[in-house]
């Protein structure tokens, strides 16, 4: 594959204009959507929206006239042809930690008397979800049980087993699961099922009412072009949804907030998983996010819901496979899964030799303007470099591209410099 | 006092000019700033930056770059000025409710092998306050006792007390505690003392510190003019601040979160008390609303912090009370306290005869362009009239005007139109 195939492939790609909705600094190529995507050219315009006439002009007023009352749930309501889920499903509301909390809690409520006591999940999970995870077992009387390789999830579904608790798309591999299987798994050994999409919403199919999962959070701000920190989301199965007060009971999930009532009487429904006043300015702005994935289901023509996004992403991070392998023979190992149904939308590499450089090379494509970034190994997972690939808004040029600049970076030595190699706070 | 004496008042206000740090719409005389806080003027433009330069032009590189890091803490030690706690104290996060949650939950883990069962509150106070700590007694085994006159707080401060969990100015009557005696009533007794400033910041002094209070939390939309649904606020003192590991113990609160460790390590001091990614828009664009209220500082003259602000309030709520008292004679009960040592920013009017118009008059006066809000009564409590007076943009003539619109509303018997009687989904 050749730079001409690269601008064959986008010339001929039906996604393409799609690029058109975002505003992309010149001289880069982004490949770091799956840690903060980029920023829809609707969104600056919506939020001044917000600010100035919604909040400045409408002030109180706004809760009625701007209807920001519900806009949890109308975001949510979007968000939900996006992963499998149906109407009145899901709410964008905090952060994703803080709703992990609410649905773990949940499930061990439920799970309480069941005489199990293992939630389960992967020791390379994305750390926020096991301390979240680590602190509800301690207080409720739970063992947080972790995995080190995936391939010993089905063995470990079993008569003690509580909860299963985990990432769709892995932050670290970009490997998926097998969502529908190892629900049904859980499920057949008497367990529930917790979902984490952050790196799966926006990024890859989701199908949650298809695969009967009880439980599933996810990111505004990846995938979704949320904004950085943008509010997160919130779906429970509808056999699930009134079943609980989830501790975080604010007067928003309140069946009558304006009522002030001194006592929580839960909505019915997801709303319930709502705490506190929603955060209006960031929502408007998640809803721009939202707005760019769900722009590409004019091109899915029945195929099922994120079918383009899909199909692009794939021919994405197959042909950065393919060049990196062809022009940097021996240097990398692929940390990725290579079976499509095992990939999500990101590529990571791991140095063959696992020896150092894998941060300085990161930060010599960052000056390039080929930005990624870099996760740090420990004893039991190498160092990798690792790329997103968000089909919205890159195309093949930027895969040729970024792969020739790694190239030369790697031949010139040129992330050898020692401004490359000093560590950043956050990398 | 006639309009001309208004007119001088505002003459020789020191903090008139303040009135220009914000936007407000024309021909609005806006006392709902106890609910949501006006547009800063300098809002828009900042927010603009942070979105289009920090977030569409830095992108990922802006967690480093434009420090978003750390900005929960900046916020924190400019807001720490405003509510008498010390630098690195304080950190901008969540809602109230979720920060309620973590403090109440630290207190009650403090507390547990105590003896203690109660956990003290007032019928009256915030609703979502309320069922947060019903929520958190029910599940660690506490009981949530509620008085329903505050005069009755100094006996329930026993030895079965463990937690004292109060609002410092309440939402519905605008009347204020003395946190210090009440928070050395409640060590005196044993226990804890949780205040929720979301009525103090920005509206009256507080010192934390002074006070010696145990945990604060508080809300950055209201007198702080953060924003609809702005990050609020969580203090710890310095005595408790290592001590617990709070529940919602997200990456964001650990020691070092880019290590990716799988377990979890609290971060020394305040900052533990952070969750999830920060949303740093909603965080910049408090940041506008925090330093609004810091302008005001130029004029305490060593009089302590918020002096001057308190000054006018007080002089803007006398004034308030004596034209409504003078103009509307025998129509309304007065609600709030009239002991300034007792009183918040706001005023609360009930009808004298607590028949039915509470809701029509507010929304004859909104009609007006005079912006308050109405609370519904319950068995216990009138329905009430609420006006909030921001000093940082009120000033003496909005005062008289507000009261000559009332005074027409009830001589017209506008407020009997149907229009006005018409109940919106949010009051």
């Amino acid at each position: 594959m050749n730079l001409d195939d690269c601008r064959r492939l986008d010339a001929e790609d039906p996604l393409a204009a799609l690029r058109g909705k975002f505003i992309l600094p010149e001289g880069v190529i982004y490949l770091d959507g799956n840690s903060l995507g980029v920023l829809p050219k609707a969104a600056p315009a919506r939020i001044a929206e917000v600010v100035s006439h919604e909040w400045g002009e409408g002030l109180i007023r706004s809760w009625n006239s701007a209807r920001w009352i519900d806009l949890p749930q109308r975001l949510g309501d979007k968000l939900a042809r996006l992963i499998g889920a149906a109407p009145g499903e899901v709410v964008c509301t905090d952060g994703t930690s803080v709703n992990l909390y609410k649905v773990l809690f949940a499930a061990l409520t439920q799970m309480k008397d069941s005489g199990r006591k293992v939630v389960l999940s992967e020791r390379s999970n994305f750390p926020t979800d096991l301390y979240i995870a680590e602190s509800l077992c301690r207080e409720r009387g739970f063992v947080l049980k972790l995995i080190d390789d995936p391939a010993g999830l089905p063995a470990a579904l079993n008569g003690e087993l509580a909860v299963l608790m985990l990432t769709h798309v892995n932050y670290r591999t970009g490997a998926m699961h097998d969502m529908k299987a190892l629900t049904a798994a859980a499920h057949a050994a008497g367990a529930l099922a917790i979902w984490d999409l952050a790196h799966s919403a926006g990024a890859v199919p989701v199908a949650l009412n298809d695969c009967e999962a009880d439980f599933a959070i996810g990111c505004g701000y990846k995938y979704l072009n949320g904004g950085p920190g943008a509010p997160a989301f919130v779906w429970v199965h509808a056999r699930h949804a009134s079943r609980f007060e989830q501790p975080l009971s604010g007067w928003f999930g309140h069946a009558a907030p304006f009522e002030f009532s001194p006592h929580y009487r839960p909505a019915p429904g997801i709303a319930r998983y709502l705490c506190g006043t929603q955060p209006i300015i960031s929502l408007s702005a998640l809803e721009c996010g939202i707005d760019t994935v769900l722009a590409a289901e004019a091109h899915d023509a029945g195929r099922g819901s994120m079918a383009a996004l899909r199909a692009k992403s794939l021919a994405l991070t197959d042909a950065f496979i393919a060049l990196v392998e062809e022009r940097c023979p021996g240097r990398f190992t692929l940390v990725t899964p290579r079976a499509h149904a095992q990939r999500g939308s990101q590529v990571c590499l791991a140095l063959a030799d696992n020896g150092p450089g894998a941060y300085a090379i990161v930060q010599a494509l960052i000056a390039r303007g080929v930005i990624g970034d870099y996760r740090a190994g420990d004893s039991q997972m190498p160092d990798i470099l690792r790329f997103g690939f968000t089909p919205l808004y890159l195309g093949f040029e930027d895969v040729w591209r970024s792969v020739d600049h790694l190239v030369q970076v790697l031949e010139g030595e040129e992330w050898k410099r020692p401004e490359f190699n000093q560590k950043l706070a956050v990398t």
